[in-house]
């Protein structure tokens, strides 16, 4: 088995991915996209800066909006359970020999800014300012009724060495498509809060960010979305969907904001918090993988993504995959 | 307005659409699909033919499925009003030369065979052997949860020419595609019972039949078939879908049956029956007319129908239609 | 059988029932819930009369609010297939007895005001302002998002009586409640544009009008019309389901207006337009005719109506039915 | 606030809950509810024993049916993390003084049977057989397609005192019910696997078991159950709902297996992973916290409960509920 044995008994507690940073050319068709559109939730807002959270969040954000020149990624945000961990957290990626820096962080309490080794910029905390609950106030459901982030999804150049990091630091994995040919990892999903995943990594150019998904409640908020979409000028902004994956068995739609980042919107995996939980190898030859019922993806899914700010993606040492023609 | 206004007096009066015969080459791959996957109940049986019906239909079938040396469609059937309508039926398709015969039909009354000017074999009754109700017997309810049998669509060699014979025959145009250069119809959806369409047209080799759809509760269940058929050895038989229909507004899927013949699996259009209910017009180069959320059909979609029993085809003079590339 | 048998040859045409003029004391709390809660979209307004819409309709009203110093109905209107109609219905009425009078309505074309033998006042029209469709702009979908008005409930002192009278005028009978004991009818449901019923009549003092029922894509819909009531000061004017009844098979929920006047949200019945379709008898005894899941109604539900304008209610001369305890 | 604040570091390491074992009496009976119905799966049956799985476990079982002359509860058992977890969970039982013993389970490795102090009979396991998954074979998903087991809820006579152990061996309360005039718990819900809860208590005659959970895709399988259930001579076995709670904002249902014993079915909550996650705060006067839409539950909702073996249930101090009179 190409993936590693699950770490049980990781350096640190990471609970779950928590927020992205992204920066985006403008703010207001933003606003239109993941507002107006997706239904996310304001928590704070000013000309610079728009903060977000999902119905079911009480942390203050899970997507910071950041004006911007140029779009990219600016950070990846993950809780951890306790301060300690924190501070365990910083001796781990000091022995690493990685960057670490303590910042400060609007609405949030002490925060670690530190980079895998492969430049993704990260970073953990324990405490963010807490919000009244909004689930039950129904009236504010808009959009595909986003109740929360779901995962990371992100372009590895090396899949076997990411892997290996984010198993260090107690990821555990679920599923994972294999390159049967050479025994290499082609992608793997892996988990903190036991959801099929809280990050994954496919083969490519990276690092780079391929996208970030939001939790809905049932299919049929996905085909409202899609409903919605292709009659208020967001038609190009579908991108792949709807669709059931192979890998994760979730319902998923893929579309971009006015920027070309990638959301997914998904519901449906399975509960993974055994942690004899067996890991599912799929063939990299086996289309329904990607997706159960056959249909393709398009070319644009497989190449493009999201830059992380300051870091440069490599191309993947392993051949091209092939891309299904439709 | 390249339809035809709507003919409110018809010579005769049918009711709706009403069943299907199909000839296929294997009766017990044929049942695993219609009966074990979609969810038909079998009302009679025997080694040459099975009679289907859906779960809320009490006329005893809407499928015929027949054996034979390869597969093609027998007959579309309809229901006419009353007897009456079925001699008023035969004094029309006299008149226009058409051939007319009053044949034996199982579980039928009085049964008048014909065909439409370009061969499609027709047979019109009144009365059909009614069924108990099983629309409130849930255990029977299985595979799609087919709730009764909703349209046939037709490739036509001269979409105007049809549109204009079943317009005298009384089905009302609902909505259609205009070729904007040529001011020529590709293809119209006409009904009689209320819906979208008993009948449709569209351009290409023909008569043939593009398929027949069936009605089922709501996308869920499209969802649960193809969930089924991507795991129970069925994945080269989806086709297309799921989408949602610019034109008709329903949401849908298409399968192929193991000799090719195509059936749609179809929910959510809308109600028609006003009298002046106006066309709704779709231009030819309006990619949403066939998939409001954008994405393309493929190529087989296009080109391939099954053959109607003795009628021979013959091209379009209409331009090919250009198929979008996904 | 105590219901008499379909009378396919009717006098004049009724295509469809069309819409109802409720009598409300507070327009802006009667906006508040039909267009901001139920979702409904206003076609004109001013300070006396609103009139709104469902989301697939393209005549210009459904229901018209009007502002009045006590609730009541003012009129149940009905859409018939041509002008001829028109004078035939006039012709009917005449012949009956029963009062008829031509009379003017905003955005309607000529209209027929009469009243059935119990009082009902009841306007019949052949064409009425189309409206451009809304069904594909899904920005507008909001609430429990209404596709269409579907069929009045009516409560009636004698209901072999009103069942043969909408009989004689063409409605056809698809299930009925009958009292085993009596062989009378205590309730029955009756069609004309092809579902379970655009008309039903119940046992009780009568004739008062039990609700107006809307139809709706499928039961989630109705489940976020609670979730958004029983959260926006709502909650009390929920007054019966989700539930499935045995007769007709539909999902429902019944809420009540401002004024009281009762609204069904309806999803799911079946097609009717075989002109043989066989009534579906259901005893007295069977709770299950009115919720196939067994929970009781609360007595409101069986007592309570709204007082049509100009008819004065009757006791029924039959035993009051056992109202079942939950 | 009356409830315990949440204890972080517990003695030792809960994963989740597991599974019951329920004594019936007629065990045939029993399969045909909990295998033909609900649609569970068999993983291993004798003429005296029969174990169940749900379609995304892939642990051996989630419920043990054992043939017994009368109905009672066996167990309701838990998974620690790993074999240390089962020996701190023993030396804490024992330093309580309640009754240790390792027993030997079928299917199961080492497993730790003690009881609470109210004598509930629990047993904790870290590794039980592991079987290949299912949740992609839909071929097998049938009755309302239940995924996993979600949580247990218990009379309790005082319900402070069990949240307090609870919350000693590190269950986290997310939402309770606070009697405002006493300042006593009536009811807390409690949870360690990142879901509303794994365990509930509510004041009542106690301890019994109120009822076990499964969790189901979406609202339309628990239609789907109650179609099923009210056809196939289930329908006195419909004991509450469908409705959402106010509480944990789940759909539910409750249910009554031949023998009595409760099932909810349940869908729709919310993730609780965060360790800072403030427990949401019900008056007991509030109505909507049990139905967010207001329907009352039936007396033998309140009343009724299923006896653990060994354990015999004391009348709760507190004043009786006030059941809301529908």
């Amino acid at each position: 088995m190409p993936v590693p044995a699950a770490n049980l008994y990781p350096p640190f507690n990471i609970v779950r991915l928590s927020h992205v940073e992204y920066r985006v050319t403008d703010l207001a068709a933003s606003r239109a996209f993941y507002v107006d559109t997706l239904g996310l939730q304001v928590t704070d807002e000013d000309d610079q800066t728009i903060y977000l959270r999902a119905m079911e969040e009480r942390g203050h954000h899970c997507i910071v909006l950041v004006k911007a020149g140029a779009p990219s990624v600016g950070v990846l945000g993950f809780k951890v359970f306790d301060e300690g961990d924190l501070d365990r957290a910083a001796a781990f990626f000091t022995a690493r020999g990685l960057p670490v820096e303590w910042v400060t962080r609007p609405f949030m309490g002490r925060t670690l800014r530190t980079r895998d080794p492969w430049g993704i910029p990260l970073e953990f905390y324990a405490r963010m300012d807490r919000l009244p609950p909004i689930h039950q106030k129904y009236k504010l459901y808009n959009g595909v009724k986003p109740l929360r982030i779901d995962h990371f999804n992100m372009f590895a150049a090396d899949v076997d060495a990411s892997v290996g990091f984010y198993n260090d630091i107690g990821f555990r994995v679920t599923e994972y498509t294999e390159d049967s040919e050479t025994g290499r990892l082609w992608a793997a999903w892996m988990h903190r809060k036991g959801g099929v995943h809280d990050v994954a990594f496919t083969n490519g150019l990276g690092p780079r960010l391929h996208h970030t998904a939001f939790w809905v409640p049932t299919p049929l908020n996905i085909i409202d979305l899609l409903d919605l979409m292709s009659t208020t000028g967001y038609l190009a902004n579908i991108e792949r969907g709807p669709g059931r994956h192979g890998i994760s068995n979730a319902f998923f739609l893929y579309v971009r904001d006015p920027d070309g980042h990638r959301i997914e919107i998904y519901c449906s995996d399975y509960q993974t918090v055994d942690p004899d939980l067996e890991p599912i190898r799929w063939n990299l030859k086996d289309p329904q993988r990607q997706t159960l019922w056959g249909a393709p993806a398009p070319r644009s899914w497989f190449e493009e993504g999201s830059m992380f700010e300051g870091a440069e993606p490599v191309a993947s040492a392993l051949q091209a995959q092939p891309i299904i023609a439709p």
